[in-house]
């Protein structure tokens, strides 16, 4: 059975060596780090985490890692999107078989515009090669860096077809309407949008928590926040959330969130990035830690290299 | 030492089986078809050819069936781009080490907008990473498909980082503006744009010839439209092979061709495509077909099942 995710599921970032090779080591510490911060789960492998600049054989291998390293799988919902039906079938499939809660799959992110037609066949391919009652896949709605997004009439004829693999989807628009507008349109399909700020905003209409870059950053403000829901403090945690993730938005938040994360948690693996994403200069990473110190956040503690078993 | 590629090259379409796996004999057999009908070289594994949406394990067994079925190597340019790195270096070494005349690679095309530094940064990992004096490495400008598209300051770099292993572009914009300034501002980096509608144009601008999608269709009307160039037919043969790409340019083209080409060669492996893309509607089809026999188009010869040897 899928899992039915729900609360703060994080991109976590990916480390690389200085060679540019992804770093299984800091990989499995920096998702341990994020769960012990109060993330509900993880979306490993998103435009966060430069999923698309891993190669199958990369991704796999990060994901048996993170298992191996104490990483229950049903929290995790890795990134599997491809523009090759064969590669996502193929990650999809090894995420299914280590346990995985859930998958989340770009649509194929080349030829623009797809059809609804053609992204249908695309997504019932993916299911149909994937064929497991155990798979549940997440669309994913990025259209401002994928160039392909997930049209209401494509989640209408996928939850007609496909009613338990299909169980949500992560609104990454940024586009408030188009968020609303699933949440009225599909009850019971479960939305989760990339934006802290408006979390208690949509939760109020029927999502289900948000997968957020930001909460690479701040797993502890965002956990706060969903844990103060219905209490007088809860407007005053989501204004502060929102404020923390404003600042980070001043940057490109995968750069932000890496040039943050390597100096803060004083960790050199967590600083490279693949081509074509490129370092944010020095100058501007300190901007950042030092509007982000002046608004009160700090960095949630340190990572964990002993692996204490997970709680 | 890398080809220097000039004349009709056709980015072959791609056969599949009725399960949608790549059908390498037909693959052999398109190849072999194009270039007996007159093609200079074959940009197999291009837009046209969904190259994108095949697997790189795909991509390297239809290559490797080529250059066993008799297809000179060093006629052939596939196309490698991919969102990794790693991928696009896997590719590009085996293309290399089977002595294929050169690669054309798109540049990594999920993240949008990407940067000139972060695009050089890529390019440059392919180029170290395979590490030959026998790598060509073709730049393929497509934004409108790819979102991210080669500006002039990326070329620039290459070109005098790089002069060996970049020798040219193909220019697939459809803006004319930018394939002049292209012509005017790297002279002697080989262009060629993506249309045979401004071929004698082009090529008096210093363009080498053209990587078009038509050339699927039209073969024989561009290889007699280039051995005219300079005399008196010459203008006439253009005006003929721009009506042939005008008829089949009202429908999508990579549909267009295979739906005629399956047709007309009697041969349904070269019918079928992969989600996102479906094929043409069958009554669009045959009012496509009938328009280029209205317009005196005629398919050139059949497949040869037999693998007579080229010439």
């Amino acid at each position: 059975m899928p899992r039915h995710f729900a609360g703060l599921l994080v991109p976590a970032i990916t480390p690389f060596t200085a060679e540019g090779l992804p770093d299984s080591a800091a990989f499995v510490a920096i998702c341990r780090w994020l769960l012990a911060q109060g993330a509900d789960g993880l979306a490993v492998f998103g435009t966060t985490s430069e999923g698309t600049s891993l190669t199958v054989a990369e991704r796999m291998t990060l994901l048996d890692a993170a298992v191996e390293g104490g990483i229950p799988p049903e929290v995790l919902m890795p990134g599997v999107g491809s523009p090759a039906l064969g590669d996502t079938i193929a990650l999809t499939r090894h995420a299914v078989a280590l346990g995985c809660g859930g998958v989340l799959s770009l649509p194929p992110f080349y030829y623009k515009p797809a059809s609804v037609e053609g992204l249908f066949a695309w997504y019932a391919g993916v299911i149909e090669g994937v064929a497991s009652d155990n798979l549940g896949l997440w669309l994913y709605h990025i259209p401002q860096i994928s160039g392909v997004g997930i049209p209401y009439a494509l989640i209408e004829r996928l939850i007609a077809a496909f009613p338990a693999n299909v169980p949500g989807i992560k609104d990454s628009s940024g586009d408030w309407a188009n968020t609303e507008g699933m949440l009225k349109n599909f009850p019971g399909f479960r939305v989760f949008p990339s934006s802290e700020a408006v979390l208690l905003k949509a939760m109020a209409l029927g999502a289900v928590g948000c997968i957020t870059a930001t909460g690479n950053i701040n797993p502890h403000g965002i956990r706060a926040l969903l844990d103060a829901r219905g209490t007088p403090q809860a407007e005053g945690l989501q204004a502060k959330a929102a404020a923390i993730r404003a600042i980070l938005a001043v940057y490109p938040l995968i750069q932000g969130c890496k040039a943050v994360l390597s100096a803060e948690l004083n960790d050199t693996r967590l600083a490279p990035l693949r081509p074509p994403l490129t370092p944010l200069p020095a100058d501007q990473a300190q901007a950042l830690r030092d509007r982000l110190a002046q608004a009160g956040w700090r960095v949630p503690g340190p990572l964990d290299p002993a692996h204490t078993p997970l709680i």
